[in-house]
């Protein structure tokens, strides 16, 4: 465990996430009555395995988003809850497509839903997924809407494959990285955001705002992930250090830190990463050497920046208790990582 | 090569194709053109993959059917073209996707996308294009269009978990086989032949009709391309025979056979359908079967009774040069296999 595990602060990360998570409890419980509803079928594998996936979920933050940006725009129709069930199913398939592996790939730890059903079945029960969202907004019946998500599906499978390309390059930019994370990451956070002002009928910039909001929340989530992969203290996140070392992810930490490094240093990442010869004791020096370059550090320093980024963008907004729900989420996004 | 493979009419086969690709060969010429337009992405290997697959596109039965039923039904603006360009993309999509294997397929034979690029590239660049077909609705802007587009597609994905889940199991009824077929290739075929009407602003009961012809003729096309899998020539048709019994595909004339065989020969399909355990003298063996059991010629009787049933959908549209080309490309389906 690194340095940085050390530094938990458990009931504040609690609490900021809780003032939002009450302001949209009884939406959100709608929500997933209908994600149930709507994942049904009479082929029985798909509610079982993608319930088994969205029972799982974690914290629902895209929906989440959709739910408190109609509040914040003083939206009083129902629209919002099918759109943000949407939401979910799209994330939900991207999730279920990124478990695909390859053969190369097998020798790594395998997804979850992966290695109990297989890449054909994540494949197919992603598509109906992706379909349903698309129904979900068809029924809707906003174009606008359905704008905005078929054009971030199609950003996001750019990013997913732009990201495939750089994958194991430890040569990759921070701009590159950026790009790849705004494509995969923040364009769905921004979507989600944006629907609430959508239904609300708000004007441009409003709608500007919270794409602007959601984009900029996103990329500061990400790349606090990122950091957290590095020390995540395992039984709280459910996911275990060092993931995306193993599967050769280059990361902003490693971008950071392989700026910085020695040419021993670069042939380590190289070694490790490009051509993922890995021994048990790498992960270790992996994170020595991303603390001895303050890549962590720094990697959380760009995420606060976007967080201020995305809370500045709700200066258009007039005070509410959802405007500081929505400040709250971003200190969570940030200080989740200490 | 078996019996049937002599009885080649090629001179027919493709003046009855000729007819249609008459008909629409201007429109198919823009529609190309749109396809080339909206692969393009920054990211490169997006436009490579995907066109690399639709070039090698085959007829482009599915488009073709968009724009001949709109031509049916007397419509004159630009709105077939690219509804046309999306149902290729969908169409495009389902093919990427039914390339992703497992591990436990990687000693069959590997298809070719997913050769060269892998897994992971097939799945993303597939959810690229399958964006990319509703962006193209979106654009279009009719809700009906979207529904119809949505909905098949929510079909084919659980048609395909459907015969994932029965893919290698020898007991599969005739019935079961059927709603199989339907969901994962009539389906398709029904919603492109619908859009034509839907664009024409026909009446429902002409939308419902294409429907129905374009269902039928799509289980009539999967069945004859089941019986070609054991009788193509590979050179004609660009693929080999016995690639769905090496695939351990349970397919409409297997299901025959199986019926009707004794219990020796249950054990032969068993062994080498359900269990893979295959030598080389089995695909002779199973071609061996399905003709003593009269097998492939059934399936292509029930093949031309779904080309009859296309047919007859088509007697509320007046005599027209493009009902006439719908009628030949019913019988092109079938003849194909003499």
């Amino acid at each position: 465990m690194t340095a940085l595990t050390s530094q938990v602060r458990e009931p504040p990360m609690r609490g900021k996430l809780e003032s939002l998570q009450a302001l949209v409890d009884a939406d959100m419980r709608l929500v997933n009555q209908l994600i149930v509803e709507r994942l049904d079928s009479p082929i029985r594998l798909i509610p079982e395995l993608a319930g088994h996936l969205i029972a799982a979920g974690g914290k629902r933050v895209r929906p989440m988003l959709t739910l408190i940006t109609a509040q914040l725009c003083g939206y009083y129709g129902k629209r919002h809850l099918s759109l943000a069930a949407a939401v979910e199913f799209i994330h939900s398939a991207t999730l279920l497509h990124d478990d695909v592996v390859d053969q190369s790939d097998l020798r790594r730890g395998l997804a979850t839903a992966n290695a109990i059903w297989g890449n054909k079945t994540s494949v197919l029960v992603g598509d109906f997924l992706f379909a349903r969202a698309f129904q979900l907004m068809v029924e809707d019946g906003s174009l606008d809407v359905l704008s905005i998500l078929a054009n971030a599906s199609a950003v996001i499978a750019e990013g997913e494959v732009a990201q495939l390309m750089t994958a194991n390059d430890a040569n990759t930019t921070e701009d590159a990285y950026i790009r790849v994370v705004t494509a995969k990451t923040a364009t769905l956070f921004a979507a989600a955001a944006q629907i609430g002002a959508v239904v609300a009928e708000r004007p441009g910039s409003e709608v500007e705002a919270l794409r602007f909001y959601g984009e900029s929340l996103g990329i500061a989530f990400q790349l606090v992930d990122d950091v957290l992969d590095y020390n995540a203290r395992e039984v709280v996140l459910g996911k275990s250090v060092g993931d995306d070392f193993r599967d050769g992810k280059v990361t902003l930490p490693i971008v950071l830190a392989f700026g910085r490094g020695t040419e021993e240093e670069r042939r380590f990442w190289r070694r490790t990463l490009e051509n993922s010869e890995q021994d048990t004791e790498d992960l270790a020096r992996a994170i020595e050497l991303l603390e001895r370059h303050g890549a962590l550090t720094d990697s959380l320093v760009r995420a606060a920046r976007y967080g201020d980024l995305a809370a500045r963008a709700l200066t258009v907004f007039p005070a509410s208790p959802a405007k500081q729900a929505m400040l709250d989420l971003v200190d969570f996004c940030i200080e989740r990582a200490y």
